[in-house]
């Protein structure tokens, strides 16, 4: 049987606005939040195109905090936790469920390479055993290309056998469809696979998958979120075609600071447009190719700057 | 003129000993540290060996507390203290320097990669400007074969030239010798380059280089060191040689569990052997034959049982 808190659909990794001194801004991350929410996206926060790795604990705790008294519902979140060190991933993951987040995004602890699949498998339970709560629900992080530690089949496997009510589902960001197919094809029940780019959401609906965790649904949410909803039509292909030629489109730039960049320009606003060390920010020149595209294409980003919060 | 204040000599990436239930045995490790300060090494707490990266920053702020409580001296101090986000690497740092710790020793920001050079200039300078204390001595870490971020020489001239008192060296773990000379050939001003392996202590301190930080070091201090305080001498290449051996031994097996296992073995003591996930212990058979080879050796840890702490 289905398990209704499992999710589905379309999730951005939502980028994370800075002030000018670094800090976080919450403000402006609810009111992205919220937008994107309307445009029918829910919310992986703390992702890699988050710059969730270049925040601490504590400052996640703090957004996650206000997200919630902003107004985002927790129904809608699934901000990530997988730290390196076990009691941060522990701390993070048990705010997360006490919030009601309706899942955890996690990557295995990622500094020590070339770790064996019984020492990830201890990982993950031991995070599972000391968060301790039936309400958890886990879906692992697979990106090999920025994380380097990957999780086989094998492990999934087994992670499964032991918390078949936690570990719900998978992010895969491989960029290799072979993979995302592999997964599907294991067929654990009621597994909820996402691609980590939306140029596979078609092929991975169509395979039996729960949808896409894609950075460019920051800018373009509800024609993702559209062809989510209407997959099974006629007009499928061309809908997918669209997605993809916007996402390789973005995929000529730095993609984070890329992101930021199409929110300020769209928003008007530069303020929108900070990224954290160690990531840098567009060239003005990369900056003026970026923005032509997007006029180009008419992109907008529309009822962004009216949201409250 | 030379600053009194930087490293020089031979110092240990601490194995950090813990209890069953994996917290940190702060207690143990009092006893480790003082034990390897009073065989000539000097103690990099927290770095790749000690599992630092498997801590979090309240747990390793709380073990810098207890050390200095428990009797070593801040002066033989150089913690790692680089984590994935600034404000982390900053409270870390911070804490360190408030202890009077001599140096630290810091990684770049390891999550993202293929991160530019200004991106690490920038990660560096945000944590020396916000730390903001004249006392701090930062050494880099560069070790990419773990972190996959590394150091270039660009880099380094950069943060050099930027912060001539603060940027006191660096640690070279990419294990190429041919890096570590090219460094040394760069001759920045009293600027300390360690090697991450004591194969090549001998060849760095003929060319200039100020020492060595190894995780063999944790097993075998009295005879690095000895290399150390003797290496103009006419034994100096077959002391190096007897290193290399010994550390060519090691490395037939996983290290960190291993250096643990033969404290274990030789403090007869199972409980120095703990690895935290998602490092593994090392299985029977392995374990078998790593004790018949440090047996063969007669290596022993004289006093590390008696030391109070």
């Amino acid at each position: 049987m289905a398990d209704d808190r499992r999710f589905s659909g379309v999730l951005a990794p939502v980028v994370t606005p800075f002030a000018a001194d670094l800090a976080p801004d919450a403000g402006r991350l609810v009111r992205l939040c919220r937008w994107l929410v309307r445009q029918g996206s829910a919310l992986a926060v703390f992702g890699t195109t988050s710059e969730g790795n270049s925040l601490s604990v504590d400052e996640k705790i703090e957004l996650l905090d206000a997200l919630v008294e902003g107004g985002v519902s927790p129904d809608d979140l699934m901000p990530g936790t997988g730290q390196c060190a076990i009691p941060d991933t522990v701390r993070l993951t048990a705010h997360a469920v006490r919030l009601r987040c309706r899942g955890v995004l996690m990557l295995p602890p990622f500094y020590y390479k070339a770790v064996g699949e019984d020492g990830l498998f201890r990982s993950f339970a031991e995070v599972i055993e000391r968060v301790g709560d039936s309400r958890l629900r886990v879906y692992l992080y697979h990106i090999p290309p920025v994380a380097q530690v990957g999780l086989s089949p094998e492990l999934i496997d087994r992670l499964v056998a032991a918390y078949p009510d936690t570990v719900a589902g998978i992010k895969d960001s491989s960029g290799d469809w072979a993979n995302t197919a592999a997964m599907l094809a294991r067929g654990w029940p009621d597994f909820r696979v996402f691609v980590g780019s939306e140029t596979f959401l078609l092929a991975n609906l169509r395979g039996g998958g729960a949808g896409a965790i894609s950075a460019t649904v920051n800018v373009n949410p509800a024609a993702v979120a559209d062809l989510f909803a209407h997959w099974r039509e006629p007009d499928a292909e061309a809908r997918q075609s669209a997605l993809t030629d916007f996402r390789h489109a973005m995929e000529q730039f730095p993609m984070i600071p890329a992101l930021k960049q199409v929110i300020a320009h769209l928003a008007a606003d530069a303020g929108w447009a900070t990224v954290r060390p160690p990531l840098e920010p567009l060239t003005a020149q990369r900056n003026g190719a970026l923005v032509r595209m997007i006029d180009e294409r008419g992109l907008a980003m529309p009822g962004l700057l009216e949201t409250a919060g």
